[in-house]
């Protein structure tokens, strides 16, 4: 059977998703046409939809199909307290916490020379003359912990302070629940080092 | 932020996909919206169109967007021998040894009866048919060897006698490179039971 087919098309156009090869593409694909042609349906026309629809927020560059995100347009979220994450869905992960009530802002990425991103990629104007607007009290830096995400979070931190800004990091350790024996030696370290009075 | 806007049904409806959890769904859309919305777009067009033109070949089964699938159209196919297969997947694995140059019937499923799936939903009155046309000469079973596929080889087999057509079931036994040390006991016993003069 050739594989220029439209079904060697549509397999191949699955290859796009992220961690899906040849075999699970195809796997994919039969399913969808053999066993759940709705669903296939909603999801193209959903795709489409979003494609079309989706952008960035103007204020906090998550990504959102309204002219203003929902926590950007909701007033009771505080936006003196911004809290800086690498990508939306980041966002997502804060929010299920139910615990911040301020606001967002999205990097989509971290600071990566070797890759080209730079403070420009990151949006930092946008963040910069929110800082200089004043509003802002509290930079909350959430970006991941990894040797890019600390060094981003430097960078911003510096610019927070520029901006007469307070800068605050989330805290890392042993995560909830976990055990001392299974934590890696990176992470048991910085806990120590980041040891409260009890 | 709202599960309930566009974001989130299209999360939702990325479920659908075989192997995909909330988790993956997440990362497949903001992955395609942020990185990719050339590939979204070419999937979701490709997909619409794959599931409007897409459709079983009158004669083998498989899924097709011709009114007769390549390998039916092609005549110099020996339609004699037919190759019996589960899902239009097993056609392409076959398809890919380039060794067999006959056509296929594709049964989209096994018997099981548990499952409501008898001979009607496989499509044996079209296989009935194909044999009492008396074209065919062979009919290679080439089900899963599991015993749902098992118990459709032998019920298929049955029909082919009654209509004095040679059945004949691939061979199961050690894969080529495999060593004995990791070979489960049902393969190795079956392989010893159906050993060949040297």
């Amino acid at each position: 059977m050739s594989k220029k087919g439209l079904l060697g098309q549509l397999i191949q156009s699955f290859c796009c998703l992220p961690g899906v090869g040849a075999k699970t593409a195809q796997r994919m694909v039969f399913y969808l046409l053999q066993r759940d042609r709705q669903g296939a349906r909603r999801l193209a026309e959903l795709l489409l939809l979003a494609i079309d629809n989706i952008n960035h927020c103007p204020q906090c560059r998550t990504l959102t199909e309204d002219a203003l995100c929902v926590i950007c347009a909701d007033p009771a979220r505080d936006r003196g307290l911004v809290c800086i994450v690498e990508n939306p869905a980041d966002v997502w992960v804060v929010e299920q916490t139910a615990v911040f009530k301020g606001g967002y802002f999205v990097l989509h990425g971290r600071l990566s020379p070797l890759d080209g991103i730079g403070p420009d990629e990151l949006g930092l104007d946008l963040l910069r003359q929110q800082l200089a607007a004043g509003q802002v009290k509290e930079l909350i830096l959430a970006t991941n912990s990894t040797v890019e995400g600390e060094a981003t979070a430097f960078f911003i931190g510096e610019l927070a302070r520029k901006h007469q800004v307070k800068a605050t990091r989330i805290a890392h350790g042993v995560p909830m629940g976990g055990e001392l024996e299974f934590t890696d030696s990176g992470t048991l370290s910085h806990a120590f080092n980041d040891r409260k009075v009890f």
